[in-house]
């Protein structure tokens, strides 16, 4: 019997004391005790989104933040997408129901080019969306620079930050993006099932009323203020992250960066070492993302032989590729409630389940040098 | 130090049980342990609803369910909407962001006519939504014969039974509902944060794809062939979804029904004996609810003083009018897990503040013989 290990990109495992947060008796939504939970995690993740604006709590996934985000500043007219991965491709399918898009498509785990978005912005997009981190590829987009050029050019500047925000930094205020969303379930360390955005005070120029109801950004803002929700909120998902939340100030949020940057380099190194491929194509402006590695699948194995013996025989779950990728790499999450040990205990069985098929050669011990 | 009791209309209080079965280490959404959850569940929500069609669950509020039946089936042109209270009229606020609507409003608390109803519907909707249950008035509509209406004009018949189902007798498939929706957080037991919504085949002849991504119930019904969701699921409210209706197999649904209508009489016969006065106006076409029981607030006693003291002295929370209705009403849920010993001392505590203010007579008694 084992609980099992999460070494995918989210949902991350649980720290125990955010699993006894949620374990307790219900609690009226409309209450005074909410209300001190709502505060609290409004506020507690202002610092993680680099913001001094509004945050909003959706109870819904990722998807519904970002959709939310498309919907609910529906005076955009043409909006610029980035996809270099799953889900900047989502960001362009959710965008085309409200707004004209032009998808800039550089190809998955591709570096992206800064040109072409300066010229897709030249050429008349109001908005601009892009993902910072790419879980499905392991690049880390240049958020910075691409938040420059869309303030160069007046547009909304909208980032996904469901899997950088809370273990990777990230400051929307100073860089210029306007809105920006974040899902519990991934760096922040909590379960999944909220979604939460930040929005400056330039993104309301765009909201006009006819976003969905439960996806009005402007009925949860509203309602913030009085540390409510507009809908029934999932209460006990509040209350883990409100722990979650806590134990991010308790590890200091520059502690928590040099975490994920650490146990991302430890991860890399041992790829490297053990004669692997990293995944991502990288270019001067984009990075290896510091949440989640993308490694390519060696030849010798598997997906289902990787993935099924280490679940098996160790109960760690990593993750494999997604649709066209499927097969062709594997990746590790490292993010969230994630430590060393866990980390050596993956790469550990990793390597162990590789070097059975002569897949790889060992370099656990890189790994290990890089953690100290 | 007291956990306090909900008896509030939902979120209801959990047992036990509910709250352990949330209390794990997280698991994988694409593993077969959640595969596993999912399908019990799915199959487990059908005989509340009284179907053999599909049933799908979102991860979000009972409103995120109403929006998504209205959003989905977007072929509707004109839809009747019933509005005897506060859900009746959100409802017709949501359609009216997809569709030409005709609102028939009878007042919150009163009795709908189905002569107007049919009156509606030969002007040439092609659509009815009603709520079965009207938790802010404590009025159940007379669904069979809506649904019967509807059918008889071949329109599409969408339910809300946020507040019946799994607590009061539902068979949408012998009544001829086409959708209905229930969230978890009611009768069914469980915490807030998921809607379930049933949806028959004829009712696919008014989809297209238009609705938010989010609310897409196409994508939902895909993707829960396979046991899957189609964004990321909020993990510990399937695993308590899953204990809730474990608890509700184990009850049998015709004993859960009946306890929710003897604590429902019990609470009723109460409020008579103790000189209180029912609030819904009722005539042949409805009745009480069976799961929430609304009270005019007598005139001795403010609502603050009420609940204030309920809470206060007995860790108990009531719900008070919503609206127009605040200081005017209050309702006490008896839904969910909600047993005899809570009923009385809640109904105890009630008629104690009351009686201080001398407005009521003492009637507890009444109440614990229509328990027995």
């Amino acid at each position: 019997m084992d609980d099992g290990l999460l070494m995918i990109p989210g949902p991350v495992k649980l720290h125990e004391r955010i699993i006894r947060a949620m374990s307790r008796q219900m609690i009226s939504h409309r209450s005074s005790d909410f209300e001190k939970v709502f505060e609290y995690c409004k506020n507690a993740l202002k610092p993680l989104f680099g913001t001094r604006h509004d945050v909003v709590i959706i109870s819904g996934s990722g998807t519904s933040g970002m959709e939310a985000t498309i919907a609910s500043f529906s005076r955009i007219k043409r909006i610029t997408c980035i996809d270099n991965g799953k889900f900047g491709e989502r960001f362009a399918k959710i965008a085309g129901r409200y707004a004209e898009v032009d998808h800039l498509k550089f190809g998955w785990g591709r570096s992206i080019d800064l040109d072409d978005v300066e010229r897709s912005l030249a050429e008349g997009s109001d908005a601009i969306a892009f993902v910072h981190n790419e879980t499905s590829t392991g690049i880390l987009n240049p958020a910075e620079e691409i938040a420059g050029i869309g303030r160069e050019y007046d547009a909304l500047v909208i980032m996904d930050g469901i899997t950088s925000i809370g273990g990777d930094r990230v400051e929307i205020d100073r860089w210029g993006v306007d809105v920006a969303i974040v899902g519990s379930q991934k760096c922040i360390g909590a379960p999944p099932g909220l979604a939460m955005v930040a929005i400056n005070e330039r993104a309301w120029e765009y909201y006009s009323e006819s976003a969905p109801f439960y996806l009005d950004l402007k009925a949860y803002v509203k309602k913030a203020e009085g540390n409510q929700t507009p809908y029934t909120p999932a209460i006990p998902l509040f209350l883990a992250l409100e722990e979650s939340l806590k134990i991010i100030e308790e590890e200091g949020i520059d502690s928590r960066i040099e975490r994920h940057r650490r146990l991302a380099r430890a991860t890399r190194k041992w790829a490297v070492d053990a004669g692997l491929e990293l995944f991502p194509e990288l270019n001067d402006f984009s990075s290896y993302s510091n949440t989640v590695t993308a490694i390519k699948m060696p030849d010798r194995i598997t997906d289902k032989e990787l993935r099924g013996t280490l679940r098996k025989e160790y109960g760690i779950a990593i993750s494999g590729g997604q649709e066209h990728l499927k097969g062709k790499i594997f990746r590790i999450g490292h993010m969230g409630n994630v430590g060393n040990r866990d980390l050596i205990a993956t790469l550990s069985a990793v390597e162990d389940v590789l070097l059975r098929k002569k897949a790889c050669t060992p370099a656990i011990h890189s790994a290990m040098e890089e953690l100290r």
